[in-house]
Order: structure tokens, then sequence, then C-alpha cells
């Protein structure tokens, strides 16, 4: 099957080398082209802008907001303009639930297929093919994708038949991570201040009730105060924190931690901290407790 | 070694049970004395007050809040005034860190021992042995009773010598968890009013990155809107952040989510809640978006 | 001076009434013609449309949201097509900085006067001309209105050059009113609960400290509990207090108590309660302390 | 009527003052003696101790904390101990509504009389007798003090026969100040953050709806953010936090606002702000801004 891809980056990168080692017929495009390279060498051919990558049967995109979605779905020479009847556009970016709904809406006026299928994972699952995949949109054009979600991820969940669902449920995942960020940082904040070594007291939670490595990873960056190099950017956190509440208010249910998540990350940003890993968040409390400055 | 037991409730009463099965001279006592007789047949003794219990070398204490472990510590008949010198008194209550400061200080003077080793697990996991130990308490202490730890736990922590520092961990711990209850009610809420269902969304998260008991069956309980019995009983959940927030208070570290747990609790006692398990917090956020009334 | 007048809702037909009362003539339209009746009878001429309004040399739009706000300024027959270079554009709705931006520079590209003056007050002030008037924009364009806001407002507040100012101080005071009927409401849920009469409170705290109208009025529909008629809908105190949001995300400003206020508002649209007066978020309280069901 | 006055602080010396001046026999103490001087000054009879006090006939009690009021109640030589039958304690300072009730209690098996009566104002209104008075108590013992009570206060509310009631009451009156405190520091970082300036911001809120000194107090520290000298110091702010949700905890009443207030009093205190003016948590979302450091 003849796959497009765009949007190499971090994730992507990884994304489209996994299915190209699967044997894919690969065309990839990446606004900034010094970035297809890699790929170039693995044997995918390189696309001069948008349009040609649909070509491709299945087009899978991962982007870093709504804006560059958009801009590849609606722009000029986009993806809804090119991409043939019957051909499926797989989007795997962390977008809102309201593009994601607009965008199926569109896909279907056209007659192509639209599927989402954000993921969980940092670079690494990426690159080995270890990814969760959150999938959502009509059976047959799931069924027919379901190799390619194979070679992605170590297991793909449906969630629905209408794409916007995954996303909903993917940002509400990252809810669920700002939340494990905030209240390590909240506790190891207070046992610290009590006289208590913050990796010992990381080490017994890991090590008993939080055996999991979500827990192990974050809880490593925050009691280490060691937040550089991001592998997830706070910028990118805050937009989460922002789409998920952006769903709440539409769908009317109050979310007193991902309020709290906001700030955290707003006052993160307040003081140029949009590069840092996103469990940067998770340093706020030893601060708000004078442990650092 | 003769060991004392003090406090026969859900968890006290199988901890008993272990040390009994391990093979050491138990002599029991709670207040209600009808909850001895299951240990009486396992052949431990009955004591008709605290201070009968104090003969032993170790004392151990499992009670359900600082009321009646200063009671039973320094009431007229308590362990203060009835411990021998160079006996042990192993605190396994989750209590305040104040009071736990104050028994140290008391035991001290009295040159008795005192050690703080509150549990993480439930009934089933103190009946097996299985309970997660955090230890505080002079080394020389700690060494001469990890036997009996080793039989009521998996594992112990020790996290310090003053033995307020374990009970600072455990509060903290239970925070963690009241954060994890919190947070899958929030995340279950979102996505169920915008039309997934919960419970596939819980297998999801306990599939991938969520991969641990504590988020499966606190989960379930939220999933299944089913909160009794209780585990673990609301009013206790709300006397735990009580104390989490009081440490803060004392250490000023400020800690917001704790303070929405602290007034989720609240609304739950004030609506009878407080006999059910304290994942009807996690109940809360559903009711809020007007899912149940 | 010839003046237009699109918007006649709750505010927007006594401010207008006022001007036409002042000896203006007066062009008027609203979209459900039958509200422009009152003000013919007062002499003012009805419009067809946006674009007949144009014709005046001053154009006030009073519109309940960005999206009203938007149509009547970027649609086909809208204020930006149609209104003379060198007309003037005041617009006194509640609506988002980021729209207030884009109209300053749509307006300005047009070589079209544009004043924001969002307005504080509710109905009776607009039809006594006693509201306060908070204005940005440019010197000579506020110097030539100045006589029309005198006619409209008690006083002027001049904060900017930039339009968009005056809407983000506008919201700002919205939140600042919001805070109020938070605070009110927890109070009083309090001193309830503990067994004193809250009417009684009421006064205690507006014949002391709290001596201004706003406590006054808000703080008696709270003790009533009588949140109808509506003064200010709930669904406008709820898209006001995004709105603030969205600028403290732009801006990077947390901002803990309006994140609260979102919640209530939240919790009170997935209750029905979108139509009750914005002091209903002040009875939230009193239910979640079991006060009222 | 022979008056004692136990407690010579910053408002207790303005009060005591006051009742001399009326013309009463008065009697006072403070632990710090030379605090008596003053008094002493103006005619009255300085006391060895508590107990001395004893032998007037209303005995006045302005402290800093519900620790000094016990002892000076509790305490060997206390009020208790020394009252005479029919004596009347008149209690103004700002304590928890337990040691109120533990008090009432204490007084009435002594068939000594207790009156709650704390204030609102600072000292300059303490000085003026400008004081609102919050009384709670037996009302004839409340007909006997009026006149007392008058030479304190601007006015006297009666809010129960219960003396806890009126510390509730002005607990959850420090709250609405806390309250107004934090929402202008928010509301001012927003807008001066987006190019607003702050002192004419206040300016148009102080001249248009918070038109009343408490908003343009506070307001005016905010704004010049200058928080020295205390008026009324942050640590004084954040006991009466804390001892408002005590109230609330043993209520079950939620109360998200307060909670904040909780976070941001710690947070002052862990940076070092116990002695600036409470009004000094107003700047604190400046600092999450990014506005100061």
């Amino acid at each position: 099957m003849k796959i497009g891809f765009i949007g190499l980056g971090r994730m992507g990168a990884g994304m489209a080398a996994r299915l190209r080692e699967a044997g894919h017929e690969l065309i990839v495009y990446n606004r900034s082209p010094e970035r297809m390279q890699p790929l170039l060498e693995l044997g995918a051919s390189g696309a001069a802008n948008v349009a040609a990558v649909c070509e491709a049967e299945v087009v899978f995109t991962m982007l870093a907001n709504d804006a560059a979605l958009d801009e590849v779905v609606f722009g000029a020479h986009g993806i809804l303009a090119h991409l043939k009847p019957g051909g499926i556009h797989v989007s795997c970016s962390t977008v809102s639930v309201a593009l994601a709904a607009k965008l199926a809406q569109a896909h279907g006026e056209k007659q192509q297929g639209y599927v989402a299928a954000p993921v969980f994972g940092r670079q690494d699952a990426a690159s080995a093919g270890k990814l969760f995949m959150v999938v959502a949109g009509r059976a047959e054009l799931i069924t027919k994708i379901q190799p390619l979600l194979d070679v992605l991820g170590q297991r793909s969940f449906v969630v629905a038949t209408e794409p916007e669902k995954a996303n909903l449920v993917k940002l509400s995942g990252n809810f669920l991570i700002g939340a494990v960020i905030e209240s390590l940082g909240e506790a190891m904040s207070l046992v610290e201040k009590g006289g208590v070594d913050r990796h010992q007291y990381l080490d017994l939670l890991t090590s008993s009730i939080f055996n999991v490595p979500l827990y192990k990873n974050y809880g490593a960056m925050i009691a280490d105060r060691q937040f550089e190099p991001a592998g997830f950017a706070a910028h990118l956190g805050q937009k989460d924190m922002r789409l998920v509440l952006a769903a709440a208010d539409e769908l009317k249910v109050p979310l007193p931690f991902a309020s709290i998540l906001r700030d955290r990350f707003l006052g993160l940003m307040a003081h140029g901290g949009e590069n840092l890993d996103w469990s940067a968040v998770g340093g706020l409390a030893a601060k708000d407790a004078g442990l650092v400055s």
C-alpha cells in the first residue's frame, strides 16, 4: 500500500520510519525539508508539497497543533483538495475536539475517509512501534488501516465511530498525566520540607503502590529537578490543557484539577519555561514552598 | 518475643492474626471486646485494658484516629504509664505528624522505644502480610522489630530516624491516592459526556500507561459508580486530607490539589457520604457535570 | 450628528433611547425587528439591514457576543464594507480582547474610526444614562464622541489608545463581580450552616465594610435564593469568564479565582441554569454544603 | 462601672483608651508591661497579673490568637478562676469557633457571663470608636454592656445568643476581605500585563462599582506594591484563613476561594512575608505572571 506521511517532528519521524521499515512504499513531506533526509535514506520518496503526498491511498499527519493541521488540510494545496475519493486521512496529532469534528465533516463531504489515531508514548516508543493508539472512525476504514496501526503501536484501542472522540480521549489522557506530575510535585515538596529525602521517597512510592513507568520517569525528573532536554515541551502541555478545558467548556464539565494545571502551565510560561519538559510543572510546588528560588 | 496489639479493626485484626500465625506470643486489646474473639481462637490472650497489654516487649497500635491513639497512650491506664523501660511502642495508625512527634518525645522521656510504622494496603494485604511498611525511628529499635515488620509487610521502607516523618510520608501517600481518584473522576466525566463509554475508557487507560492495580481498582469503582461496601471509609479519607493540610500548614507548603480534595471530601460528607468508600469522591465530578443526580 | 445603533437588547434599547431623547437623529437596526418599535415611537428611523445604518457618522453596536459582533462587522452587508471613511464605530459589547484587536486593525485599514466603549451597569442604568463607560481608542475619536458618551454614562474612563484594552478592563471587571458573587455565596453558606441568619448576616456586611450597591444587590439575590428574572444571564457570565481566561491564556497570567468561577458557571449550565441570573453561581456553595438540594 | 482590659496591642490599646476617655474606671493588664504606660497616663490603673484585673465587673480581652486567650482564661491566674460570679468577660479577639464555644461553656459553669464581641476595623477605627462590633451572647448580658460597646464601635450587630457565632461571622468577614485582596491582585495583574496602568485601573474601579474604602485602601497597597508597615500582619491573616477552614471542616462546608487564600498565605509565609501587611497576598498574582520577581 502506498502511504503518505506529513509531519516529521520528534514523533512523526519515528513513526514514518517504522512504516517504511515494514516495507511500505512511503512518500513524505515536512515543512522544513532537511527533516525528510533520514527518511529518504530509508528509501522513502520526498514530496515537494502536501498535494504531492496525496497520491497515496493513506495519508498520515502528525503535526504540532491545530493551526498546522488546519493549514495542511484546508490550505490551497491541502489534503482536502487533493486526496482521492476513497483515500484515507489518518490524523495522529493531538488537536482540539472541535478541529477533529470539523475535519471529519469536511472529509465526509468529499467522500474521503478520516480516522483519528492520536497516540500515547514518547519518541522512543514511536521509533520502536510501541505506541498506544487511540482510534476512532468508521469500522471499514479502521479495518483497512489496522495493519499500519499495528506497525506503529503495541496496541490499538478503538473508542468510537466519530473521530473527534479519539481526540477527546487523548486530551483527557494528557490531563491525567499532568495530574500525576502536579500531585508528585506537591507530595515531594511536602515531604522534603518535612525532612524526608525526595529520591528515597520516590523510590518508596514507585516500589510500592505506584510501580509504573509513568510515575518513575516523571517522578525522577521532578526529584532530580532536571527538566531539560524536553521529551515533551511545556508549551505543548499548555496547549493540551487549553484544549482539554475547551472541550470541557463545550461539554459543560467542571474540572478543578485541570484548571489548576492550566494555571501551573501559564505560570511556567510566564517565567520562560516554554521549552522545558512539561514535567517542569512538577517543580512549581517546590518554588511555592520556598525550597528552590 | 511477647507482642501486644491494640486496635483490632479492619486492618489491625489481620495484622495481629499474621503475628500470631508467625508463632509469636500475642496479647490483644480492643475497646469493643467482641472483636478480640477471632484472635483468642488463634491462641492469643485477651487483655482487660491497655495497661495489661503493656507487659509485652513490643506493643503495636492500629487505631482509627488521633483521639483514639492519644487516649491509648496518654490515658490513665495508657501505654506511656505502663510500658516497661526498653519496651517498644510500634504505632501503625495513620495519625497526624504533630501527634506522632508528641508521642516520640513522651516515650523518649520515659526511656521507652517508639517506632512509627504506618502502612499502605487494604484489608486483604493486611491479612496476607503484603502491606508496605513506612518506618521511622532509631536504628536499633527498627533492627529489633524488623522480623515482625517482615511478617506484616512485603517490604519495609525506613525513611528517617524521627518517627513523625513516617507519618508525613504515609499522609502524603494518601494524598497521592486521593489525587488519582479525583483525576480519574474528572477524566471519566469528561469523556463520558463526550460520548465515550467509561468502562472502555478505563480499560484503555489501565491497559496502557496506567497499568497498575491502584488505577484499576479505584477506576473500576468510579466507572461502576459503586462505592459500597467501603474498603476505606470516606470519613477516614477526609481526616487524612485534613492531616495532610495540617502538616502543610505547619511546614508552609501550598498544596492546591490537596485543597481541592479537601473540599470534595467535605461536600461528600455534607451529603451523607461519610461511610461510602473514599473513592466516592471520584463520583462528584459526574454530579457536577449533570451526569448523575 | 446622525447616529446609528445596532443591537436593541436589554441594554442597547435603553442606550439608544437615551441618545434619541438627547435630540440626536437616530437610525436603528435589530435582527428581531419588533424590538425596533419603541425606538421608532421615539422618532428614530428603522433600517432594513446593517448596511443601511452605516449612513450615520457614528455607529454604536451593543451585541450579545463575539459571533454576533463579528457578523455585524465582517458580514456581507456589514459595517466594515459600508461605513464611510471617517465614520466611527463605537463598540459597546462585552467581547473578547482578540476580536476587539481584530476589529481595530480592520477598521484602521479602511480609514474608519473605531472606539471600544464597553459599559458597567445594568438595564436601569442604561435607561437612565448612569452607566460607567470604559473607553479606549485614538484621542481625536474619543473627543468627537465624548458628548454621546456623556449622554449614556455618568462617567467615562479612558484607559488606552488601543481599543482592545477597554475590553480587557471590562472583562476583568466582570471577573471581579463574579468573585464578589462567589465569595458571598461561600461566606453565607458557612455562617448559615453555623446557625446564623443569612439575611441578618448580609445586613451586617453591607451596613459596615461592604456598604456598596454591588454587595447589597447580589447579596440579596443570594440570601433570597431568588435568581429569576435574570438581570444578566448566567450564560453570558459564563461567556465572560471564558473570555477573561482566554485573555489570561494569551497574556500568560494565572488566575486561580477565575478558574473556580469558570467551573462554577459550567456546573450551573450543566444543571440547566443558563437563563438564571448569573448570581445563581452564588447559590452553588449552599448546594455543596447540603443546605439546599 | 469598673472595667478591666487585657491585651494592649495595636487594637486593644486604642479600645482601652476609648473606654477610659469615656470616664470609666479602668484596670489594665498586658504581658509586656511597657505597653500599659500610655493607659496609666490616661488615669487607668495597672494590674500585676490577669487575676488582679478580675476585680472589675466587666473584663475585656483583645489578644492575638487562641493560645494567648486560652492561657489568659484557663491559666492558673486566669479569668475563669478569678472573675466573680455575675462578672462578664467580653472577648474581642479573633479566635476559633471551637475556643469560643469552649469558653462559653466554661464561663457558664462558673455562673460568669461571657459575650463574644469581635470587631471589624483597623487601629485608627479602634482609637476613634468607629469599629463595627459583632456581638453574640445572652440578651441580658449584652444589654448590660451595650453602653461600653457604643463607646468602642460606631455600630453593634447582635448575631446570636451563642457567643461562638460572633466568631464565625468575624472569621467569615476576614475571608471576604481576603477574597477582595486576591481578586484585586488577579485583576490588576491581568490588565497590567495587557498594557493598562494599574493605578488608573484601580481608580476606575473605585470610582464606579467598587466605591468603598475597603477596595480603595487594599487596592492602593496592591497597586503601589507597598506592603509595609503592616496594618494587619500576614501571619494573622494566615491564622484567620486556617480558622475559617477549621470551622468549615467542622460544619462540612466546601469553600474553594478560602482554600486558594490558604495556599496564598502559606506561599507568602514560605517566602518570609509573615510580617508584611496581609494585602501582600494580593501581590502574588503579579509574581505568578512574571510581572515582579
